[in-house]
């Protein structure tokens, strides 16, 4: 028998783990599973495996440690910054999209058993069904995978009432580097019983260990809820229209924002009636028991108008109020129509810093001559500017290079984050430390070294070893 | 000259670092700030300073290492665990009670920049006077700190709707056992800008490092409140009202509890009116807009009454509804008059598991002839056994300590946690190793060595190094 290469030998290892029909080989397959939303450049993966159970991960752990191979982890592969990308150094990819299961929905305790693989919005709407509600609502949602939420520490629109996933994982299963597993947390919904070890995996974009199992904690479902627009001639007064609302003690469920260039991309895209020359359209969704909601829109609307709001909308019917998100949701596909390549980001402030923010980051797209098309979360002080540009025009791409390092350094000087939602990934990394203390960037890589000794686990990803 | 003691070459060094008012040597003032409400057996202190500053933070602690002395930080040693005791090996207690200002109160941003040794209900005072809220209300709010929220990453009885301290720590500045700074979070609300270091310091009772201050998120405070008291003849349909009114998407502020015997020690201490002859008492707090609170009162009233409740009284005024709060809060105090010493508990289950542990608890009480009276944040699945004992009686000690180990062998089977809020200390730690996972426990003690090589930070609590 002719000697075989490691690559054959790692698959053939793999098919005493994993059914054959669960390891994809072709370049072709390898290479498209490489990549995530953020279209970085990649390197094909050594292998990609479908993982059905605890067990096998753990195999595939100890497998790919026995041999320094990466493990790079994928839910749905809808993140933004190239946090599931395979690099230089290889891997395997392990896709967690049959471990989709809802192993336990217990009404009772208002808790959610899941794997990583379910889907956010199939979560949501199964348990919708039952009165309850999981409110974490990234816009990939309705493909996008708990695991992969639970791993980027996704928010969403939502986030401004309700927090983000951090605040609804109580429990967690994970494998570690060396193949065992660890739980954290329970089914309960406080815990001060040792270190809040769970809290580390969340956000640690895959580097630390691996979630095999969640606990989510859910809350009642809120009887009703109402979206409404409201249009301002500046941005400034879209943001004092925010504080306002947060003044007069109004908690509402979102409180998002899109520039003019966003709404007019995305009417262009799918058209849902919203007013092309306003400069910035609010998008506020309130909830809440039935009885005090129309007493609530009124003292919203009350706040908007005063505020100098030039057009306001409400939803009329759950059609509309799924058009409106639809729109809102839709924005990044829509800039993606502008050009090959649509780049994303996901700075925020303190909220009291958003004008100077979202004004900074106009100008500095007009002066490098970028279409920005500017969306946020911006009750939270989050703005995701949107910027579509084609990576084979070089003049394009270098002024594109050139206006990011300005936003960033432009969200130093503000008080700001590199990330409120989205991640580092492999993205970022080069500039963590413009936004994270040095000190606190020395114990994250202890941290790193601690979990995962020999860096298999999503290697280089958030930051370089030393 | 003669030689001097250790001891007293300690004394020396810290006059260098603090001024002499600020360093307290006497026998008995060491004994006093070395113990806390858990009132177990301690050490006194080698010294007892306090500190004014963030520098004389970082030079005690450098001092400290240098001679391998403990430090043991306290804020107001409200804690019932013994997490801020100093036991054989002896070390320097630092007390934050001089670090006790409101550095920054940010409306438009609703966040408080705080040092450690600002008293939460305070605290929480002077943010309402803006309109802006800070939900977590540990139950000695009156006297206790923020640093030891933190450190015992502490809840109340409003973490049924607003969740604990944890959720509302954005920032954090930490003296790290190098005695240098470390800066994690920022005045933002979000963050997914690399590891949530942050949250690993929450909770870690002052054994990962010192929090020197903290940035603290706000919300806007509820227009209006009220409390509901609401008795039952036996547990079981407390229980299901608290899972009824959640099920009918009602959220109160609080869902606390208190048994039979509670309200009657209550009532003994401070009468407040309470009802002495019903099995259980739930004392529910609801909030929100004025214009919806008055429907939300119907309704809850309507599922208590359905669920069997046998008498409803709702809070009428402002007087009222802290006369109702007093009695709840002052529970433990009310249960010390009834021998030297009460002890407090504070295991957590999921809710559906919460008439088992209750009824589970009066029943080993019972057969123990121990007093018990059972309160709790039933909502959260929180229940807090107060158990008055004597220490002196021998016999009373030793069945204290069988009626512990089965309160704790019955939550374990219930799938619970022995601490929901509270902490492990050094009362707990030699349980926790049947809660927490054995590979949990494994990861916390390397980073109880990452962060702390020496092993200098609050030695020997939440665990013994292996």
């Amino acid at each position: 028998m002719a000697k075989r290469n490691s690559s054959e030998l790692l698959i053939q290892d793999l098919t005493e783990i994993l059914p054959a029909r669960n390891i994809l080989t072709s370049l072709e397959d390898r290479d498209i599973y490489s990549r995530d939303k953020s279209n970085l450049p990649n390197k094909a993966a050594d292998a990609v495996v479908f993982v059905e159970n605890i067990e096998q991960v753990q195999n595939i752990v100890k497998l790919a440690r026995g041999r320094g191979i990466p493990v790079i982890c994928r839910g749905a592969g809808t993140n933004v910054v190239g946090a599931c990308t395979v690099e230089g150094c290889g891997g395997i990819v392990m896709d967690f999209s049959k471990m989709n299961k809802i192993l336990e929905i217990n009404a009772e305790n208002s808790t959610v058993r899941v794997q990583p693989g379910v889907v956010v919005g199939e979560l949501q709407k199964q348990v919708e069904a039952l009165g309850l509600y999981y409110p974490p609502d990234p816009s990939a949602l309705a493909i996008s995978t708990i695991g992969g939420s639970i791993a980027q520490s996704s928010a969403g629109a939502r986030t401004f009432k309700y927090g983000s996933t951090k605040d609804y994982v109580l429990g967690l299963v994970v494998v570690t580097a060396d193949g065992e597993i660890l739980r954290t947390g329970s089914s309960t919904v406080k815990n001060a019983t040792g270190y809040n070890l769970g809290s580390i995996f969340i956000g640690s974009e895959g580097t630390l260990g691996i979630v095999v199992e969640a606990v989510l904690k859910l809350i009642p479902k809120p009887e009703s809820k109402k979206v409404m627009l409201a249009y301002f001639d500046t941005v400034r007064n879209a943001v004092k229209a925010v504080n306002t609302i947060i003044e007069k003690r109004i908690l509402p469920a979102t409180i998002d924002f899109m520039d003019k260039n966003a709404v007019n991309t995305a009417e262009k895209y799918s058209p849902s009636g919203m007013l092309c020359d306003k400069e910035a359209l609010l998008v506020i969704e309130i909830d809440g028991c039935e009885n005090s909601l129309e007493n609530t829109r009124k003292v919203t609307v009350d706040v908007l108008e005063k505020c100098g709001a030039c057009a306001i909308r409400c939803s009329g019917s759950d059609e509309e109020y799924e058009k409106i998100w639809a729109a809102r949701r839709s924005s990044m596909t829509a800039c993606a129509q502008l050009r090959d390549h649509v780049t994303t980001d996901d700075v925020i402030v303190p909220r009291d810093k958003l004008a100077r923010l979202v004004e900074g980051i106009q100008k500095i797209c007009t002066k490098y001559k970028l279409i920005s098309c500017l969306i946020g979360h911006i009750g939270d002080g989050s703005v995701h500017p949107q910027i579509p540009i084609d990576y084979n025009d070089e003049d394009e791409y270098s002024r594109y290079k050139l206006a990011k390092k300005e936003i960033y350094d432009l969200t130093v000087s503000l008080g700001g984050l590199i990330s409120g939602e989205h991640g580092i990934g492999s993205l970022k990394r080069d500039y963590i430390h413009k936004f994270v203390d040095a000190n606190a960037l020395k114990y994250m890589r202890k941290i790193k070294e601690v979990f995962d000794p020999d860096n298999i686990l999503n290697p280089n990803k958030i930051f370089l070893p030393e």
